[in-house]
């Protein structure tokens, strides 16, 4: 069985990506791949990914230089997810924190920064 | 700021959520939340989902006991996904292995199970 046949993309010809750092287990983010982006991804062996705001295909990194460089990539048991282990070059997040999950919910309820700044964001994507 | 004033949900009421074991670091699967389910997993300490196939809420290890204790929840920066790191009870995955992403993508692009069952599932789900 070859991935794409086993995966089961929504209504919007999407499936979710989980990104997660093959050394130290760090989830970065969660992105949507459509079928091309998939195929690009498994070819290239870098991340792409299905922008659903600008609705266009892009690489991670291409205006960043942030790669994601494609190490593993896993199916889940329902084929509706991927668990993708990467080496991220430098950061994930484009706030300049390394993992988009920057944010931890305190015992009071409250969200908390948690992690610390990798760039300047400002400088980057100008 | 609160974590549910935070959250951006979807279309149809829903957010991904990232289930991590948080002693190993393995991501364990992807499940969906409505906003009772993000309440009830905030209020409880255990998961609970939205299935979008039988339309009811459910707690992770209702049927199995197989549930997951929550010891740290994290948002994304744009709000719209949440990292839950867990305790998990025996195993995540109805098929009975540890975690729903034992399909891996092998060199030639074919699937290989990888992870070994740790629960029949034919006895735990009658």
């Amino acid at each position: 069985m070859k991935l794409l046949d086993e995966l089961k993309f929504n209504s919007q010809g999407l499936i979710p990506a989980i990104i997660q750092d093959l050394r130290t287990g760090e989830v970065l983010m969660m992105a949507w791949m459509n079928r091309e982006a998939v195929e690009k991804t498994l070819c290239t062996g870098r991340t792409y990914f299905w922008s659903r705001s600008r609705r266009k295909l892009w690489m991670k990194g291409e205006k960043s230089g942030h790669y994601q460089l494609v190490k593993e990539i896993r199916v889940d048991c329902d084929g509706d997810s991927l668990l993708i282990k990467v080496n991220q070059i430098k950061a994930a997040c484009h706030t300049g924190y390394k993992s988009c999950f920057f944010k931890k919910v305190t015992e009071k309820g409250d969200l908390k920064i948690v992690g610390k700044k990798i760039f300047n964001p400002e400088k980057i994507y100008k």
